[in-house]
């Protein structure tokens, strides 16, 4: 039996690469795709890379049955198209940030609006499969986590569930530019982009609170404390995340890499490097790769995490949470090398 | 009277980037230049950008008469080359890191053998022109800072120098890959580095000591500790570096910058801005601009720096350093608007 | 006496390029300067990297009284803009393509709508000084010459004026995306436009008609036909055009480099290279690379141009024939080295 | 069964992309992998992206039975080592220049050597399979094509084969860096080659023969004349290649988009778009795209064509190949979407 999926807004980058992952998906089918701009046209005439989906029209509304749906809204607008599906019994998996704030409130100060659904938060599961997978499989309503925060909570998460750490973590990521989105104005052209390095919304972005939340889950005792701030680099794809805090103990860089590995021991797709990683090493891949190192000088902690925020970082981590919510392996259309050089 | 200068290994980036700069320079001249593995050809044919020097050898010794002399030679190398001219009289300004350190013990422990010339340490002045102006005008031996180093000090220099901030601060720089040097193997290949973003000599960079004993000169009491991770990403020019300390105080946005605006009020290339600099902004001028951010909800100083490593963070520096010892305008041959798009 | 300038529209990439020469130029002065989207707004703040025109307002109309305006308006705006200004005696540089073609049916042909200004059609001396210096020191009314149009006039001149080639050249032209102006819509993000090549108006771009005009009138006989092709590649600045013809005589590469070196002898800012020349050998700068090569085994010349486009093929050109107008040294305010890398 | 798979010097950039491919091919498998500089090393440590080849030696000789290797060893070495295994009826897809020049002599003026094995020159098979699928199915050499070649050929041939053009053709190609082979010394270096376009070689270059022998083959009458300029731009893969032809007859826009769709209207990876095709839609896919255009003005034939040169333009050939050579679907392994953006 295949998997029948729908895409609600195909035309952005996360949504055209979820289309593009579902072509090679032994298990799972593109069945409906929409995207309100486009619609009328086919997909492969919209986008050339797409080609092979010559016969496969955007559509301005879902027209055929799914057994479960993408949705890759704007944050907002993607909570009110999920909740009548939820409703009519079709699993969700949403790219957007609508689901991944337990607290209405929170949703509300971040996003400058009411929670569209809020009677469906406590449905939700926060669709990071190295920590939740259990709680994914039997999901109705995943969020899938944004792109900062997966690179993030996976480089610190064996630390502060060891309560290897204090819970003060300053992070700075560096981000490729399609993390700005398709059809972005000026700002995001080549001219403007290309030689530079820009922080934005320095201490005040909307996946600081996501970090903090998720990360205090993963231990007792006070809120995760994170200072976040995120740059863009000229490059397309790629996240790149260093995580500094204070040592809770002491404790030697092998016992660290230890504790690591043995954290992700049975995770398809994070592993932990000895060396630093490269973004370049996740390209088109669905692969986290996660590297501490202990500071002794300082007693002080750095993770970082890489990976490609349009596969782990967007799509192709939605595509591992429909594997898991349908029985499927895990790693079902993922297993591919990434691109290099 | 024109200021003579040679440059000792005038091959390197740091090395051509001066004489670039000395063809404009209303009061300065090459007289010669070095460099041991094109020595014989003219510095415009090995260089066809500085075509202007047709008739210019490239020497294996310098070979006029000087006043000053810039030396862009590998650290070690340097201060052997350095010493007998500071012995004759010749002024002589530091490229490499062979002069930074103030104490022998630290250059060893850092670059892996013992300073070559330990008794002139204490006649090095550093050469940040925002700091040390006066003692630059009077020296004979100038220690030009590094690159990360003068982007970090100088994002930070007015907290740390006010008592603003704990004495510990995380430090994450992102540099364009000329900070790699000229000539540099397979790993800064066009094809490994483009759409690549990666961590290096995670808080184990030789930068880090500069860091902490130039911030700690600027308070009271104990050492600051820093932790510092260098990263490349794929530009050519350009250093970002990205500051975090816990804050000392209660204080606000608008007391932060007003502090940050009257430290900098008489620095000709240092200057703070209201949203934060992009390096391009920076692209082949002298300049440096600063950007402080409060992080209130966790009681955080974010303070970015950004410049031209070429320029600001080396051999912009070097005339500017060359300016304030013959008492020239400190801005003569630097007044120039960046490049941009 | 220093030369009065406005820039009509500074807030397009030539118009701003042109500010910022106009800051280090000795004997010439910005004025006053227009952009209506941004009118009220200081330069110096509406673009950081111009931070020298701190109170310098950008108004809707030039505000001052001015010797010389360079005009960056869009094609068919700017004849109208000018047109009343050269009947008040101001002298004009049309950056935009309105004076370029001398037939208003040309005009009219490649820009779809009737000439503005066609009686000033006679006035207008094409400004590409290599060949009309002359012209231009009495002109009062300039047609700069159009960034693919001056890369390659400049490589196949000498042999179209030396009859060397049959008047039938492939033109094969690839250009940065600042080409493309600022503030371009989302074709141009970096995200599209990285790791990307690609042609556009295949033989059929409005340069092309510009091309075949002046480098017929290089010869007798019959018309210079030209096939253009005009490609995007991933870099910010930078012309670079290949140039292919069949030779008329049999010539040695040898000969063919003498007669171009001759061709050059008296220009300041073009000269012929012994290798391929690389576009970043100029970025930044006023200067122009030739390299001509005889095919031999098929009897063809293969020329190449290359200049950086918002300097040589755009603000820096202006710049040139602007000093040519005020009996100012050709190269004033444009000798400066390219900035590498 | 499973086609045993041996790759000669894996640790270029098309070996490693073929052993990245044949991870994910349903009927082939890598079963050994040669690389001397890393010979001992396991696959997936010298090469991150390849970490699913965590237990695969590199070895320094073949130490497994294959039933097809994939040579990509440097031209000249490549030969020495097919020969003995063509010997002993291993199937040999030859990704070097080696066996692509028919004649030893040519291969002599080309190489600067002399071929090293002359007598298997008759037993290769151009590799290419859009024009000749039926004879790589019976082949036991295949000669790969060259990647300026492959792009070259696909974008002329139906207008060769059908006699559109004059025998005379302008061919200029645009590559990215990895065309350069991996671990290239400084001249390919980010900081030389970023921002930058240059051609070299020009009209030089050892591809030139083997497009000329080529397209000759595709119609009676004299040899096809190609002068041949190849251009490196700045991003990592890609070429475009550009080709100019005076037209032998009438023909409109419309008709010779007719007669390339009818040309490869069966095959599964060359097809013909309605606008320029950009390079990036093929990246990482096996596709060429090809479009032609009338230029009416002039009477001739502009023809584009893009791929990807280490997939259609290397290794993702070399696969193709296998598969028809094995009776295996001629797109097995490759029938996957271009990574975008």
């Amino acid at each position: 039996m295949t998997v029948r999926v729908g895409i609600i807004n195909v035309t952005g980058f996360a949504g055209m690469e979820a289309a593009r992952l579902l072509w090679n998906h032994p298990e799972a089918e593109l069945v409906a795709a929409t995207g309100r701009s486009l619609a009328g046209q086919q997909l492969g005439e919209a986008f050339p890379h797409l080609a092979a989906y010559a016969d496969f029209p955007i559509t301005s509304e879902l027209e055929a049955e799914v057994d479960v749906v993408f949705s890759a809204l704007p944050t907002g607008a993607s909570a009110e198209a999920c909740a009548p599906l939820v409703e009519q019994g079709v699993r969700v998996i949403d790219i957007a940030a609508d689901f991944r704030l337990r607290e209405p409130a929170a949703f509300a100060q971040w996003f400058g609006k009411d929670h569209p659904a809020p009677a469906l938060l406590d449905r939700a599961v926060y669709g990071l499969a190295e920590l939740h997978a259990g709680e994914i499989a039997n999901a109705d309503l995943v969020a899938n986590p944004g792109c900062y925060p997966a690179t993030t909570i996976l480089a610190l998460a064996p630390a502060v569930a060891a309560g290897l750490i204090e819970p003060r973590v300053f992070v700075d990521a560096k981000s490729g530019i399609s993390g700005a989105g398709r059809g972005t104005g000026g700002g995001f052209s080549y001219s403007d982009v290309n030689e530079d390095v820009s922080a934005y919304r320095i201490a005040n972005h909307n996946h600081q609170p996501e970090m903090a939340q998720e990360l205090s889950r993963l231990r007792e005792g006070p809120e995760v404390a994170v200072t976040f701030v995120p740059h863009l680099v000229p490059m397309t794809r790629g996240i790149h995340s260093t995580c500094y805090a204070p040592l809770a103990e002491d404790v030697s860089q092998s016992e660290v890499l230890a504790l690591y590995r043995d954290f992700y021991a049975d995770a398809p797709f994070t592993s932990v490097t000895d060396a630093p990683p490269h973004t370049k090493h996740t390209y088109g891949s669905n692969d986290c790769l996660v590297h501490p190192t202990v500071d002794e000088r300082n007693g002080a902690l750095v993770a970082v995490g890489v990976l490609d925020n349009l596969m782990k970082g967007a799509a192709g981590s939605a595509i591992e949470n429909m594997n898991l919510m349908f029985g499927l392996p895990q790693a079902a259309g993922l297993d591919r090398p990434a691109l290099y050089p």
